[in-house]
């Protein structure tokens, strides 16, 4: 068997990336910054799609396609939004190669310079709303409710597998509204849709709240965020939410005439989530013993081994039990490998974060039973067969919620209220820092000193803040109500 | 209304670029050659995408995901393949961008020059193969069977919505196996999965064939093929899979320890489709009132269109059938805007290609009927509305029945047995030229030279053609059995 996973304790980072390598889920690649996402990993990432697809539909949205490419031109259009991404981006300038003729092998011809360079997307505000122009004319074109599944770029220097990457897979939406409330109505809809994602599928609570504006996305009015903490007690920005008010439909002078036949700037919002929430999945759940998936989101929901191993008896009680289990609509496997022991295929299929081991023995089918056993929690118990079914399909569902409850303690446990800056440093200080509400006087000047001193972000402005009066734990100026507060991925 | 479509007769280039507009398909972007897709051309792709992956996974496949870029290097390892595609693709050689100090604007930013130039991938077995080197070290790891959704970019010159355009979107499988034998019989194994997505989901008939060693993918073996006919007479490749022996595994060092504990080159196929077939599907079905889509492809199947217009009584009779209609699994709409009258919404209807019409008034109501409009036949009657979910249920497979004959007809109608040169160039000259099965001496030079006196090529020398002895209708030397040429999209 391979070597162990290195412990949470010992190092979390070491932990994490084990965990991603040996239970097969990603790899780095031959290019820098760029991440191979194995079957294991893709297969979590399909779950999700399918999910977030479902949700978005049901909420009136439709899926297009834009081009890989924005013209250089295109970025420079709105100011804020090429000065967040033109720093890290892959600039597409030649479209052929050539022999060389100096027997150096394939060279970039010169003869086939572009007459203007071409970015590879890092999102796609410009592109589409510069499409976005074709197609709005009246308000009776609107709302325009449009989302892509799609791959961009972020020329990244420090990245790490699923969390930060040069390439990664996204959705983005990008919708298109009549009115200022319509578009501040859609991009809270949707931070709703992301977070109810979040919390009844991935099992992960997370806070939603408004970003700062030196946090906000890059041509924004406001950023709409879901915030997850992750056990080692940074924050993880799990999904974001835009309103861009009428910036880039000015920008790209989108106007529709209204009922009143008045011409106005189309009201705007975007928002997306990413390969990312594949990190923010495993680093909620996971243990020193590998992945641990909620069932909402495995792959294989239940795996059955054979002990000792497989017998003519034994698959064709596999089988069955298969078929009634797959009736039922669990996803279940069969460990029919003869060559290696239960012991070995215990430990793999925990690495694997399988929710349910049902282990298949000759004895217990003799005296009707079967050992079935749990990945969340590491226990086991011996079940009547009879009526096994029903037990598997409620104990997936309670493993779900356990999962659930045990990432909200968590949180619960590491989110600390301060109200100076003595406390406020001694709780991000901490081996796990948490969440800290503290108080803050709402200047862009005392969020960045902040930052500077303690590493710490302001997360969000909660959504449900308590309003109260209250001093800047930095400045001693007032403030409204606390911000969260806390290292971050 | 808009302007209606040009005849096929007039002008098929026309004709189709109306239907793929008109019907909001998709459209040429900003940036040359690459296309948009639009929501009712991308909602026709993810059926495609749905039930393929579902095919793909049946046959043992999961879907993984590689890098974007790839190293220039890389390209160069197969001989054939860079000469393939080095001289249209993208060539990404910076990572940032810059404000211009002389103030033009933002430009590249010259000390950001990449140390190795990245290609857009235009297919990735390179990127593939290079990554399955850490993947395979025994016969165990085999067989290895990948599959991708993806973007690529080939750097086209001249380009057509859907049928060829810069980027496009695609599946591209890439196994690796023990055996010579076993990637024969993976490549085949695959055409036949794509022969039967277009026959039966696109009811689009093909030739299973493989092509010549002129025709064939850079760096392939084989190329497996399968053939449609499009209504213009020119011939659609549709799909193709190629055994590529072990050209990859050695141009990337990829061995494995075989049951003996003898060190082998794997053996790999690939095999790809992609938007193209929304093109083949349109120019398969399509008339002159707009598109035609197989029930089975059509993201609307059936609209109810209340008439004159909706009324209380109306909209709750449709609501009820719609219900109905979920149910049986069919996929419905109700056409319930009340400004614009019935003979737009069926023209409007038509346009989209939704198979089946269901006009809903007060006075078929009260007689208990209710009027159903076919579009592929263009024919309407009355129907009982006592059983109507059997009757459109029905109905439905009998469309998508009709639309594959219709077009196994035509095909057949359109499929010319020539012996001289004389009788190819009169076949392949006509309106309609189809496919011209005729005797080739089985060089490339002759195939070369038919081409430019003709313009035709061969496209695939059949699965199942008939062993006869024959002479090349232009060398004269021996052949042993008709290829079918054709002119090509």
């Amino acid at each position: 068997m391979a070597k162990a996973i290195t412990s949470r304790e010992e190092n979390y980072s070491e932990w994490y990336l084990d965990i991603v390598k040996k239970a097969n889920l990603a790899a780095n690649s031959a290019v820098r910054g760029c991440m191979v996402i194995k079957p294991n990993g893709f297969a979590i990432w399909e779950r999700m799609q399918r999910q977030l697809d479902d949700m978005f539909k049901e909420t009136g949205h439709v899926n297009a396609y834009f081009p890989l490419f924005i013209p250089k031109s295109f970025l420079s259009r709105e100011a804020e939004h090429v000065e967040g991404f033109a720093k890290e981006c892959a600039v597409v300038t030649h479209h052929r190669l050539m022999n060389d003729p100096n027997g150096g092998g394939v060279v970039v011809d010169p003869s086939a310079k572009l007459e203007e360079e071409l970015i590879v997307r890092p999102t796609s505000e410009t592109i589409i709303w510069h499409t976005f122009r074709d197609w709005i004319t009246s308000y009776r074109d609107l709302p325009l409710l449009i989302n892509q599944w799609a791959n961009v770029v972020r020329w990244e220097l420090r990245t790490r597998l699923f969390l930060r990457t040069s390439e990664f897979l996204w959705q983005e939406g990008h919708t298109a509204h009549a009115t200022a409330e319509e578009a501040l109505e859609e991009a809270l809809k949707i931070q709703e849709v992301y977070a109810t994602f979040a919390e009844e599928y991935m099992a992960m609570p997370v806070l939603r709240g408004v970003k700062t504006a030196n946090e906000r996305f890059a041509g924004a009015i406001d950023t709409y965020t879901i915030e997850a903490l992750m056990q080692d007690g940074k924050a993880l920005q799990a999904g974001t939410s835009h309103n861009l008010g009428q910036n880039f439909a000015k920008a790209f002078d989108v106007k529709f005439s209204n009922a009143e036949n008045q011409e106005e700037y189309v009201w705007a919002s975007s928002w997306g989530v990413s390969t990312r929430l594949v990190g923010g999945l495993i680093m909620t759940h996971s243990d020193d013993e590998g992945l641990v998936l909620p069932p909402k989101m495995a792959p294989v929901q239940v795996v059955i081994v054979p002990i000792p191993k497989p017998s003519e008896e034994l698959n064709t009680k596999a089988k069955e039990l298969m078929q009634e289990l797959k009736a039922r609509g669990i996803r279940v496997t069969y460990d029919d490998d003869d060559k290696q022991r239960p012991g070995f295929k215990f430990a793999e299929n925990e690495l694997k974060g399988i929710p349910i081991r049902l282990g298949l023995g000759k004895r217990d089918l003799d005296k009707g039973t079967i050992e079935v056993a749990r990945r969340d929690e590491k226990t086991k118990e011996s079940q009547p067969l009879d009526g096994i079914v029903d037990h598997v399909a409620n104990l997936l569902e309670e493993i779900q919620q356990n999962l659930f409850d045990r990432a909200v303690r968590f949180r619960e446990e590491n989110s600390t209220h301060v109200d100076t800056f003595e406390e406020f440093q001694a709780a991000i200080d901490r081996d796990i820092p948490g969440f800290v509400y503290a108080h803050w006087d709402g200047t862009t000047e005392t969020e960045l000193k902040i930052k500077e001193l303690t590493k710490a972000t302001i997360r969000c402005i909660p959504n449900d803040r308590v309003e109260e009066t209250g001093s800047c734990i930095l400045s001693g100026k007032p403030s409204a109500g606390k911000v969260v507060f806390a290292k971050a991925y």
